[in-house]
């Protein structure tokens, strides 16, 4: 294809700023049979435009993350249970195979992604296989193929059967040359973990596939989360769990942050109806493809204040962990998520005090079924 | 490796900020043997402590594109003919294979590169393997394959290798978000090409490994380059060498941008010259990994204004492609490379007057030769 050619196709979507209005010329054309690695020049693609009433079938990669089984389970109230496929590279547990269809699925293995897709002629894609900041540190090259070559296969596979794409950023998408207070949708974004790289990688690659196949690919940066079900797993924001845990089970509580240290935080349900309203959001609503979303924005001392409110025999020490705050320091304090309140209506439930309550309650009769037994 | 620890070695990284003093505990330890794709937690390399007054051992990847030539007599005049070699996956022309040492090399192919890397004793890799923007486009998975798995098989081998690694990035790395007039080094980047996609990515991996690995990682961003000895590429900012071609063959240019379109432009000698005194440069004197280099900064107007002083019949029409010109305004106008003539003390030679007289003498004498045979 003359390059004359080429050039006219870039330049028809490098312009189209967020917001004005001439998106990409959007053929609903598929391509099937031609190796998806080639996607043609002129391949453009649709999200198969199913109206809402339409049936979506739901695949969820990664899906025994931390997240994965909440929003299965969240999904499968929206949509019916058996159209909401779990999968993952692992076993999962008793419990969650009963829960609903659970599927093998390996993000590096492109056609057995492609068989899953078309066997379960799947619409939309949440796609949640990463390894994290500290795992993505332990194993960089496998960081490296899972976080950025298994991107690009879902990437890949989303564009070529015009699924609806949802893939998650993080405040790890940001470093220290990062705005932190607040930290704005656009701006400098220079990580320094492999996690962080790929996760502006993710955003970029996926912007680009919007911008130049059309591919319906929408994103979030996520805040640190917190659930009640899950075991901290040794990030920076889990003492925010943990000293629900400690309060519960033994009135006392060490912090490995200093007392100020500002992070932002959202409870689990917000997060997960934060994602099902951004896919589930009018396309021509969405001025960007990668937002920012916010709920609280706490520090240890305020966080502690709120649960003394319940637990008034609570003791909390500070004992901090140098690593846990420097990276504590390079992070966001606060997320400006005006845009996405602007254009999908955005909106957090839980503040700091739904919160405490939530997780006293959910760990206080935990508590009490463990003594029962 | 426990979680906590790899944590401590995140912080310890992500927490160096350019200008503090603590750089990462760079061991001049060498790991061999090991699979270079699992490059273990707590290996740590440094670009081997060549004195300067040490010979050097050069590889140039891509060495057939625009740029690669030029370099290696440039830098064969610094080293030595026999100490730099030229390399590309294509068959050079007869008057490149005669101009020193050149070898078939494959940057997916990471045994092959691993294989020169040993046999050559390699100290320094300039990796030009690149799919630009337009070529990009034409052949996306390509472009994928080539800018981004090609950069990481780089990246692994010049850390296990402890080479010092120069990786050019290009005004393409910005997007229609970026600020344009001036565009610092630290700002949004979010490029809507594959090309520019990809040099993202290449500085954020590259300076990861710099903070990660040690590795003496450092890149340019390349304005749009004047070569005198090359023909237009189809790319943006080729009207600036069209302008000499036209201007001594027949008296008449027909400039496909607009009269006021200021691009950052940069003569090819001036660009060869940075790249070899950035790598040149202590490392201590670096507080930044990837700068933005500038000399001039013109528009079709001024640009003909110059040339008319020594061509003053030529006629310049102006015939706008919609293409070129969409692409132009989404591209910086002007580079602040503050940074870079601060840190190591860059300073370009040609400005406008200099690079007319330059190119008119290249094209001139070309155009004499041609009439007397």
């Amino acid at each position: 294809m003359p390059v004359v050619r080429v050039l006219r196709r870039v330049a028809c979507w490098m312009l189209q700023s967020p917001a004005c209005g001439c998106r990409a010329p959007v053929l609903p054309s598929r391509f099937l049979g031609t190796s998806p690695r080639q996607i043609p020049m002129d391949a453009n693609f649709h999200s198969t435009s199913f109206s809402e009433a339409d049936q979506q079938r739901v695949l969820i990669t990664g899906g025994l993350g931390q997240l994965g089984v909440g929003l299965a389970s969240f999904l499968r109230k929206r949509f019916g249970k058996d159209n909401v496929i779990l999968s993952d590279i692992r076993k999962p547990p008793e419990h969650v195979f009963l829960s609903g269809p659970f599927i093998y699925s390996d993000i590096l293995d492109y056609k057995n992604l492609r068989e899953i897709v078309v066997n379960n002629r799947i619409t939309w894609l949440f796609h949640y296989s990463a390894l994290l900041s500290a795992v993505g540190e332990a194993n960089v090259s496998l960081a490296r193929a899972v976080n950025i070559t298994g991107l690009h296969n879902v990437l890949d596979v989303a564009a070529e059967h015009g699924l609806r794409l949802f893939v998650p950023s993080t405040i790890g998408a940001f470093g220290p040359t990062s705005p932190r207070n607040p930290t704005p949708d656009l701006c400098i974004q220079r990580p320094r973990t492999i996690y962080g790289v790929s996760k502006v990688h993710a955003e970029l690659m996926g912007e680009y596939y919007y911008y130049r196949y059309g591919l319906d690919f929408r994103c979030l940066r996520y805040p640190g989360i917190i659930s009640a079900d899950s075991q901290p797993g040794g990030g920076t924001t889990d003492y925010a769990v943990q000293i629900f845990h400690e309060a519960v089970k033994n009135g006392r509580f060490e912090c490995n942050l200093k007392p100020d240290t500002r992070l932002p935080m959202m409870y689990i349900d917000d997060c997960l109806r934060a994602t099902l309203e951004v896919m589930e959001a009018p396309a021509e609503s969405l001025s960007m493809r990668t937002y920012n979303i916010s709920a609280m924005s706490f520090t240890p001392e305020e966080l502690a204040q709120e649960v003394l409110k319940h637990v008034p025999e609570l003791q909390v020490t500070y004992n901090v962990d140098p690593v846990r705050q420097a990276i504590a320091d390079s992070w966001p304090m606060n997320f400006d998520d005006s845009n996405a309140r602007k254009d999908w209506g955005w909106k957090h439930d839980f503040d700091l005090p739904e919160l405490v309550t939530t997780m006293l309650n959910f760990h206080g009769s935990e508590s009490r079924v463990a003594q029962a037994n």
